[in-house]
């Protein structure tokens, strides 16, 4: 727990100053003022982050984490639990979507293992083996894992954002990979924001309505089983979260403990976002909400913790893919901030 | 009226075989089937409308084309007529905000007067000179142009496109720059979409509540007094149009051609778009919907055609920022169907 103290202990306010100084510099730009909208937000929220008045963006890292979980035994996934550890596989191969598109945004991943139900030959390949179990309980019979089991998954995930740091991170991401986490991410929502599991349920990789039906049933039952403590993130994450969340949310509170904007993923990594949260409010301000995903939970933790997403693509595969989708955007609105003529020096009239 | 005629002719519906085939491909890719949404989508349209398997992304031309607006005699914009050939001079010496986002793109900017009211200097500098006249008339005391020049100012674009073409272009993207052109595109959107014209209009580079009144007064009477068809495409860009957008609807009508996608910016930008749909209903399938503007008139005018735009950003700045800012979502679109693993390949479990 003494890690995740000191971390939160290290995490400040955005620099007020800073950003004031970054609008100045935005509206001096050859453009009506404002006129690019979410693009000039964008880059005076990292001056506050990063404290930097020009913000570098060379290094990007999409930490996408992976575990099993034991609600899986209630058939509320599509796929078998094997494909958890298959897909890791695919990752280290660079075969999956976000090995794409973090090569297509210049990222590196940092893949991880929190908690896959087996033990994964990785072939002289880098994975961070942080195994805290081999995949949680069965979310229906009990808690998912134990309080202690929480905040070692939290800490795991910030030992991996330091060591990651240490070869550079000015953009952080999240992702993962588990089956059946997007019940424990709509575990995690329904008890935060307060919210029925029927309207924060979605159909993960494809359910049918009657899967569906099971699904919110399943999350009903676990709450009720467990009686997660809403004031309290790390119950809420022993009792219906999963070893990857707990990691994400250890990725959100040191980036934000070192001043580096953190774009949150899909659904479950927003769920990681909540836990996060719950245990330091002010990780909010670090955060760039990605994307808002088919799943329906998604836009309730937005609403929620109050941000705007950046993009709307009918996205649900996570491993990260929205947050590195976004990663062009936010590195334009850098660019913006750096390489734009002012007034004076195009020689351009201001408003009559 | 030869060459767009000849334009015309040339634009066929999209491949579907082929397009079957990208799905059957994306579809075997190591995600749930459509869990990437929007960018599966962006990559079948694509194949369809290159009728390549595997696209290219590497020639990306964004067409900022500027003119002036006698209607500017009416008060309607915050800014003084001059900035219009001061952007110019901006985009040639590569300080605005095109310049910016086309370079974080690689994208290169093919800049051209449809009809600036001054003479420009270049310095050697590369911009195409095709001016139609020295701005349009003042559009509340008659037709804006003669129906002549608007089929000068189409063509001036499809000759523009075709020089850019002989360079390579795989994508395209529209963009402008004219003082007073958002109230000739809030005029052809209220005639071509038979909408009010009080809820296309909107505040342009800023004006206030009475400016805005003032604005659709002006539209109004611009309106009242040319009658422009609706079914007569050319009708509606001479009476109430500019030869910027003219110009642009020839980049959509000879990209569509030449089988290159388009991207369409911002509200003037599709205003364009409308014209040249009306020319030829094809162009639609042609066209790649960028983003949502500030300006209200835009989103009427994506429900018109039916189009959904990728981005969502408060954007108002037009010159095709928007546009440029699509790029590397839609190259991802392409990277995610040429790179990724597929089930067999990367041995992970089909659904159960």
């Amino acid at each position: 727990m003494q890690k995740i103290k000191d971390t939160i202990k290290k995490i400040t306010p955005l620099d007020k100053a800073l950003m004031q100084k970054a609008q100045t510099r935005l509206d001096n730009l050859t453009k009506p003022q404002g006129s690019l909208g979410r693009l000039e937000e964008l880059a005076k929220n990292i001056v506050g982050i990063t404290r930097q008045e020009m913000p570098k963006t060379k290094n990007k890292v999409v930490f996408t984490f992976a575990a099993d979980h034991g609600v899986t035994d209630e058939g509320v996934s599509l796929f078998p639990k094997e494909v958890t550890a298959q897909m890791v596989y695919n990752f280290l191969n660079n075969g999956a979507g976000i090995n794409v598109l973090a090569r297509h945004a210049g990222a590196r991943v940092a893949v991880a293992d929190l908690g896959v139900a087996s033990d994964l030959k990785t072939k002289g390949k880098k994975l961070y083996i942080k195994k805290i179990g081999y995949g949680t309980k069965n979310m229906v019979n009990g808690a998912a894992m134990t309080r202690g089991e929480a905040i070692k998954s939290i800490e795991a995930g910030i030992e991996i954002f330091e060591a990651e740091f240490k070869k550079g991170i000015n953009i952080a991401c999240t992702g993962e990979m588990g089956i059946g986490n997007t019940t424990a991410a709509s575990a995690i929502t329904a008890v935060c924001t307060g919210t029925p599991a029927a309207k924060i349920t979605g159909r993960g990789t494809g359910l049918d309505d009657k899967a569906l039906l099971k699904k919110i049933a399943v999350i009903k039952t676990a709450i009720k089983i467990n009686k997660p403590n809403k004031n309290d993130a790390l119950d809420v994450l022993a009792k219906v979260g999963g070893f990857e969340i707990g990691g994400l949310a250890g990725v959100i509170l040191a980036a934000a403990a070192h001043k580096v904007p953190v774009v949150v993923d899909g659904f479950i990594s927003a769920s990681a976002a909540l836990i996060a949260y719950g245990l330091e409010p002010k990780t909010k301000d670090y955060m760039i909400a990605s994307h808002t995903s088919v799943e329906c939970g998604h836009k309730v933790i937005w609403d929620y913790l109050g941000l705007i997403p950046l993009l709307n693509l009918n996205l649900r595969l996570g491993e990260g893919t929205g947050a590195a989708l976004c990663l062009p955007i936010i590195e334009a609105s850098i660019k913006i901030m750096g390489e734009m003529a002012t007034f004076a020096h195009a020689n351009v009239s201001k408003k009559i």
